[in-house]
C-alpha cells in the first residue's frame, strides 16, 4: 500500500509538469465534459452512494452525518454547477504580477504558475471529491485526494467518472489521484512525501485538522476553529447591532464563521443586553454571561474561564461587558481563534483602531462575520479558510492554489 | 531553559501585537539609532567576537568558517548600512493590495500586515544578528534569534547593543528575543511553539536545514540546496554562452546560485565545448563530462550518476550534451533543486518553452544564475531563498516577512 501510495504521489508530480503548460481552454473543455459527464452517470453515482448511506444507516451514525453524505439529483447538478462556474473564473496561471526593470538592464518577471501536487484530506461530503478536482486542476496543480472512510463508495465513483473523462482532454489523467485506502496509516505515509507533494489541504472537523497539522512534514493550509466575535461599541448604531449578532449567531451556528462570543461596551449594555439577550432568548440561544452583564440582565448562566475560547457550534453564546474598546480588543487578541471579528461602530476611528490590532484574517466593521466565505468575498468557489499567516490568510480561492516564478531577461549580463 | 523559551516567545508574541501599530517613522527611528549604537558601540563588539575568534582557533576550526565569523571596524560599518538601508526601505505594512466590492455593498480591503513572530536559526555570521533584527522590525514582526554556538559572544553582545537602544523608541523592547543556549535541544523546544511562533526561517547549512525542515510544527522557508543548471542552445550566440558559463562557475563556487551542471545542445557542442572547457580547465575548473561530451573533448573526468543531483559548491562542473530543449528541461526537472536556471539562446520561443516547462524558482534568458539574490533583484535586504512553492519563492526580501488581513466595511449587512 504505502508503495502504491508513492508511485500515486511520483504520478501526480509528473503529471504536474505537463499539467502546468496546458492551456486555459483545455482545462476549461475538460472541466466542462467533467460536468457533463457527472449528470449523465448520476444513476451510477446515486447507486454506489445508496452502499455508503445504508453502511452509514448500519453503523447508527448521526443523522446529520448522513444527511451530509447524500447524492442527490439535486446535489449531482450542484456539483456539475461548481465545475461549470470554476471553468467560467479567469485563469490565473501566467499572469504577470510584478515587473522588475534592474540598472544593469536584467528585466525580471514575477509570473502566476501552479503549486504543484496539492494533496486534500476530508471527510464524509462527497462533493469536496469534484469540488478539488475542478479547483486543483483549473489553477494547474495535480491533486491527491483521501477521502473519509464514510463516503469510500461514493468518492471512488465520482473519482472513476471525473477520471475517464480526461483521457479525452490534453490534462493528464495523472494529474488526478485518490488514495483508496482510508486510514490512518496511509494518510500518515502520504504527509510524509516532500519530494512529491507540495501543500495539503485538511478540511472536516478540528481533530483531523490537528491530526494532520501535527503529522504533517508537507507544508499544510488550515483552520483549527472559529471562535469569533462580534463587539457592540457604545458608538454604535444599536438597532444595526443588534441585527448583525443575530445573525452572527443564529442563521447557522454549526459553521466556524458564526459568533461565540459577545463583547458590548458598558455604556451600551444596559439599553442594549436586555433587548438583545431577549430576542436571542426567543429563538433558543443559551447565553452564558459575565458578572457585569449578569448584573444587567438576570437568571442567565454564569460564564466560566473555559467559555472564552470555546467554539459551540451550538445554539450558545458568551457574553462579557467590556470597558474599553482596547478591552475587547485584547480579549479578542487573546481568546479568539485569529479567524473573524467584528466591531460594531459608527466611529471610523474606532474601526480603523480594531482593524489595526486585531490579529485575525477577517476583520468587519458593521457586518456579520458569517460572510468569511470564497463564494462571499468574491472568490468563486472555495478550498478552505486559513488562519495560518502563511500563504494564505482568510479564505482560500484558486488564488491561493497558485504560486510564482521569477522570469528574468537578459543579454549576457553576468555577476561582478 | 524550556519555560525561559516558551516565555520569551510569549513575551515576543505580546510585543507583536504592539511592534504591528507602531508607525513607519518610529521603526525607521529605531533603526537609525541601532545603526548608530553599533558604531559607537564597536569595541565593545570587537573585545566580544575575540572571544569566539580565540575559542574557533582553538577548536582548529577552518580558515573559512573563521573568516565568516570576524567582527571588524569594515563589518560592523557594513552591519550598520545594513540597518539604515533597511530603514530608507519602502514600509509596506498597511498597504492596500486588493480591493473587492461585492453585490451586498460590503467593501473587502486587503490589507498588507505582519506575519506576528519570526524565528531565525541561523550559523557563524554574526551579521545575521543585526540583519535579520533590522528586516523583521521594519516589516513589524518580533524575531526569536538563534544563533550557532562558533558566535554566541559575537551574538549575543550585538543583541545587548541593540536590545538597548529599544528602551528609546516606541518599538517594544520584547519584539527582539535571543535564546542564550545554542543546543539542539532549545532548538526543538522553538520549533514546536505553533501558538507564539508564525514562521521559521533557517539560514545555514543543508544539515542545519535539514534538522529545521524534520523537526519544526512551524511553517519553515528554506532551501536545501543548489543545483543550478546553464542550458546552452544551438540557438545561442555562444561568446555570450562562454561568458555567462564561466561567471555563474568561477566567480563564486562556494554559493547555492552558481552553475553546477552546464547542458549543451548537440549542434552546438562540437564548436563550444573545446573552447568553453578549456577556459575553465585554466581556471582550475574539473569537469566531469557525459559520453557525448567526452567524444568532443579527450581527457576528462566521466560524469556519474550521482554527479547530476549534486551540489559540488567548488570548481567542478558536471556537462552533457543534449538532443533538444525538452532534453534539457527533462533533465533539470530530474536532477534540478528548483532553485535557478539559465536558458542561453537568441530565440524567444525556445527561451518561452523553457520558463514555462521548467518548474524552478528564478529562469534566466541570457544570464548568469549568480543573480538569484534579494539585493540583486532590487528588494534591499535579503532574508534568505526558498525554494518551496508555498508563501515565498526565490528571493526574500521585506515582502516575504508579511502576510495580510481582511477589512470588510460594511452598513449592517446580514447574511441570508
Amino acid at each position: 500500500m504505502s508503495n502504491n501510495i508513492i508511485k500515486m504521489a511520483q504520478k501526480a508530480k509528473q503529471a504536474s509538469l505537463i499539467l502546468a503548460t496546458v492551456s486555459s481552454s483545455e482545462k476549461n473543455k475538460a472541466l466542462k465534459l467533467m460536468a457533463k459527464a457527472l449528470l449523465a452517470k448520476s444513476a451510477y453515482l446515486i447507486s454506489e452512494n445508496k452502499k455508503d448511506l445504508n453502511a452509514a444507516k448500519k453503523a447508527d451514525y448521526a443523522q446529520a452525518l448522513i444527511d451530509r453524505l447524500v447524492l442527490n439529483d439535486k446535489r449531482i447538478h450542484e456539483m456539475a454547477e461548481c465545475l461549470i462556474d470554476t471553468a467560467n473564473l479567469p485563469d490565473l496561471i501566467g499572469e504577470t504580477m510584478a515587473v522588475y526593470k534592474r540598472p544593469n538592464g536584467l528585466v525580471i518577471k514575477k509570473v502566476r504558475c501552479p503549486i504543484g501536487v496539492v494533496g486534500i484530506i476530508y471527510e464524509s461530503r462527497p462533493n469536496v471529491t469534484s469540488d478539488c478536482i475542478g479547483l486543483c486542476l483549473k489553477s494547474g496543480n495535480s491533486v491527491i485526494l483521501k477521502g473519509g472512510k464514510e463516503a469510500v463508495n461514493s468518492n471512488n465513483a465520482i473519482f472513476k467518472v471525473l477520471k475517464d473523462v480526461l483521457k479525452m482532454t490534453k490534462v493528464p489523467a495523472e494529474s488526478i489521484q485518490m488514495i483508496a485506502s482510508t486510514d490512518r496509516d496511509s494518510m500518515l505515509k502520504m504527509l510524509g512525501l516532500t519530494d512529491y507533494v507540495d501543500l495539503i489541504v485538511p478540511r472536516g472537523g478540528e481533530a483531523l485538522i490537528r491530526f494532520v497539522g501535527e503529522n504533517s512534514r508537507i507544508p499544510v493550509i488550515k483552520h483549527y476553529k472559529g471562535v469569533c466575535h462580534t463587539y457592540v461599541s457604545h458608538k454604535a448604531n444599536l438597532k444595526m447591532a443588534e441585527d448583525i449578532c443575530f445573525n452572527a449567531k443564529v442563521q447557522r451556528p454549526g459553521v466556524c464563521n458564526a459568533m461565540e462570543t459577545m463583547l458590548v461596551h458598558k455604556q451600551a449594555a444596559k439599553k442594549f443586553l436586555p433587548v438583545m439577550i431577549e430576542r436571542f432568548q426567543k429563538a433558543g440561544v443559551e447565553i452564558r454571561g459575565d458578572v457585569k452583564t449578569r448584573a444587567i440582565v438576570k437568571g442567565i448562566k454564569a460564564a466560566q474561564e473555559e467559555d472564552w475560547p470555546t467554539e459551540y457550534l451550538d445554539l450558545i453564546l458568551a457574553v462579557k461587558v467590556v470597558d474599553s474598546l482596547k478591552e475587547a480588543i485584547d480579549h479578542i487578541n487573546t481568546y479568539g481563534s485569529r479567524h473573524s471579528d467584528t466591531i460594531v461602530t459608527e466611529s471610523k476611528t474606532e474601526a480603523e483602531e480594531f482593524f489595526r490590532s486585531v490579529d485575525s484574517a477577517c476583520l468587519y466593521q458593521n457586518a456579520s462575520t458569517r460572510f468569511t466565505d470564497g463564494y462571499q468575498f468574491g472568490f468563486g468557489a472555495e478550498v478552505g479558510i486559513s488562519t495560518d499567516k502563511i500563504h494564505v490568510r482568510g479564505p482560500m480561492g484558486i488564488e491561493g492554489l497558485t504560486s510564482y516564478k521569477y522570469t528574468v531577461y537578459g543579454k549576457g549580463q553576468v555577476r561582478s
